[in-house]
């Protein structure tokens, strides 16, 4: 236990240097084991006990000693976190996928290094960076609230500037009190939240704005991030099941942002293998235009379930920018798009060379239509790499005569 | 060496269970020291060697087998830094600031734990938090072009959202082309970025938009945070001494946010020992409006060089976020604004118990005041712990009839 107090150091160490202000203490590792390691025999009464329970599904203990540390160390993160997280009954623990087979089999876990939350009769996996900050940031995120009440154009403004998320919304007559809307939602055996598909995602509650979303009551709309216009649930008075289901017929969006808390989750969740990966700097003027362009896009062809986007601001991932500019060769000050092959992190990318001119929504168009015909693909260009331009012109499905800026693609080499 | 590779190991382990998909691999530390012990034979060297030097100006190797963990966690965050960053020419090292206290003296180095970054005869202090997400976020900043041209509305509106920041903002006649916006930015010999106040803080350059922001030729706008209307500086054809002077007298911003990157920085820098606290999170409905709110009220009181309020996301410090409960004793699931003093983290929070009202910008007002003329301090209540609210109704400074509720505040008692 002493590793994780040592890992958290760096923090320490400068946080004691202004020792003459108080106020801004990161946490140290205490020492004291708050980690249980779940089995047959106690997995019931930790069920029992506490309102949240954390527990982390791990392969058996590895016989190379590399492994056997970073076995050590996850479950430092895990010790740090429940420390943190000391005074909100949350629990966690360790299930050994050989020797708990058992119970692993019981709680439904399946896959090894995921952590599995169990609250209110439900079960949340998650699947992103395994970091203390992710981590508790995620558990607090549980233990909020699931549902939000707008109120007022202000909270309305705030639902709207949510475009990241998947996001829920209805119109409900209820008493003037939270509680009465909270019940109501309830009553409805409504997902508390859609812990099944990503616990970001909220069922929103709207009372006095309804007029301003055109809300039916007891209606229920779907926004895809990103998305202006609604989708409509169609049928009242859905059951639980109903929506749950049209969430995850409908997860898949076509511009979706990879984020810390379910990075991996979406990476899995590529077609055939391939990824359209699009890097953007929000807070970069060039970023921002770029990311508009790409919203564009993605609302013209929000109906094409061929199309997913996965959208990366370097900004939320400072140690992977370097390592993706070698595994992509690409300068990521700048915004680019491009084809990854998630099975050897093969790239293609389109060519943005010209500063100036970003591509059109048009042109994008053209180049995501020659990437899903697989005219653009990761593999041609390692044979031909001089000349290939990512395209055949006679072949084109569209002979319109806007201009050619997105047809030359970069040709890069990822087989080193 | 070894520590650091098991400190990143989360990450890994998580990781490497999505072998089957590329793409997404968190650095490991690979062993190789790149951190330079800078004395006084290889300092100037090191200087000319890389684009970028950044050096850790450190405590002499302490007698405590704690601290002197501490040290070497430190040393690792940077070695890490210094291998994620390895293609970039950025030099790293530690100087001791007993054994090498000439060569701090030369370089002006003084605050022991402090990151000095030295680039084009500038020197920049990071004053953040020191893990190495932070820091590598923080030099690729460093490392990017300082000036932003703004040549559509896209643009115009992308630096109109970048809000949180001190913006400068000039309009000028160039070529059409960067090369030339940017040398006339050079031959007017501003600086490239305001390294003296903070690396975030950037000059933008406007070709063709000029006009929305009614800018004239030559003229540069100064946007403190959250501001809509700027300030504009005072003469035309301004030397470099003048923006940064101007920027350091306008440089605390009556509301601020905390960020990782300043956060001691902003900390160190409190009125008399006290900061007015807000917590609101951003992405919630109620936190939006409060943040607006308290923008009202910035936005009002922008000439009052005595206000300056303290902006904290929780979402943006997941590990300090149930510290903070605890020492100042508020839940953060809801906004909160309060008056902590720093030297104990001592506090008085403003009761915002009623969930459906939050303040109205006049109330909020109201309790500033009593904050500002010491009426609400969070010494009073140390005394009176039982029936104390926080103001002498019949001394308040506004005899105006609207309601009580931003009287009331609660009385914590953080002396334990």
């Amino acid at each position: 236990m002493q590793l994780l107090w040592l890992s958290l150091l760096p923090c320490l160490y400068l946080a004691s240097l202004c020792s003459a202000e108080q106020g801004l203490e990161f946490p140290s590792f205490d020492g004291k084991d708050r980690v249980l390691h779940i089995n047959e025999r106690n997995y019931k009464k930790a069920l029992k006990r506490f309102d949240m329970l954390c527990l982390l599904y791990h392969e058996p203990q590895p016989a190379h000693k590399g492994r056997q540390k970073q076995l050590q160390m996850t479950e430092l993160v895990l010790e740090l976190t429940a420390q943190v997280l000391e005074d909100k009954d949350i629990g966690f623990g360790m299930v050994d996928s050989q020797k708990d087979a058992k119970v692993a089999k019981k709680l439904g876990l399946e896959e090894e290094g995921s952590l599995y939350i169990f609250k209110d009769d439900r079960v949340i996996e998650f699947d992103g960076e395994f970091s203390a900050d992710t981590l508790v940031e995620f558990l607090l995120d549980v233990l909020e609230d699931p549902v939000e009440l707008i109120s007022n154009p202000m909270e309305l403004r705030a639902f709207e500037r949510m475009e990241e998320d998947i996001r829920l919304i209805g119109y409900f007559k209820g008493e003037d009190s939270c509680e009465s809307v909270y019940a109501i939602a309830c009553i409805m055996r409504w997902p508390v939240r859609f812990y099944t598909t990503s616990v970001m995602d909220k069922l929103c509650v709207v009372m006095q704005t309804a007029k301003h979303l055109s809300l039916k009551m007891n209606e229920v709309n779907f926004y895809e991030p990103f998305m202006e216009e609604p989708a409509i649930l169609p049928g009242r008075q859905l059951s639980e099941m109903e929506i749950v289901e049209f969430v995850h017929q409908h997860k898949r969006a076509t511009l979706r942002k990879l984020r810390a808390e379910d990075m991996f989750e979406t990476w899995e969740d590529n077609l055939d293998g391939i990824h359209i990966v699009a890097f953007a700097e929000e807070e970069d003027p060039d970023g921002y235009e770029f990311l508009e362009i790409l919203k564009d896009v993605a609302r013209d062809n929000t109906n094409n379930p061929e199309l997913s986007i996965v959208w990366i601001d370097p900004d939320d991932f400072p140690l992977l920018t370097t390592y993706w500019e070698k595994t992509f060769k690409v300068n990521l000050f700048k915004p680019q798009i491009g084809v990854v092959n998630v099975t050897d992190a093969d790239s293609v990318w389109l060519d943005m060379s010209n500063d100036e001119d970003l591509p059109t929504a048009e042109e994008l168009e053209d180049w995501i239509e020659d990437v899903l015909s697989g005219k653009v693909n990761t593999e041609d260009d390692d044979d031909v790499k001089d000349d290939y331009d990512g395209v055949d012109r006679e072949d084109r499905h569209h002979g319109d005569d806007h201009d050619d800026h997105g047809d030359d693609y970069d040709d890069h080499d990822d087989s080193d």
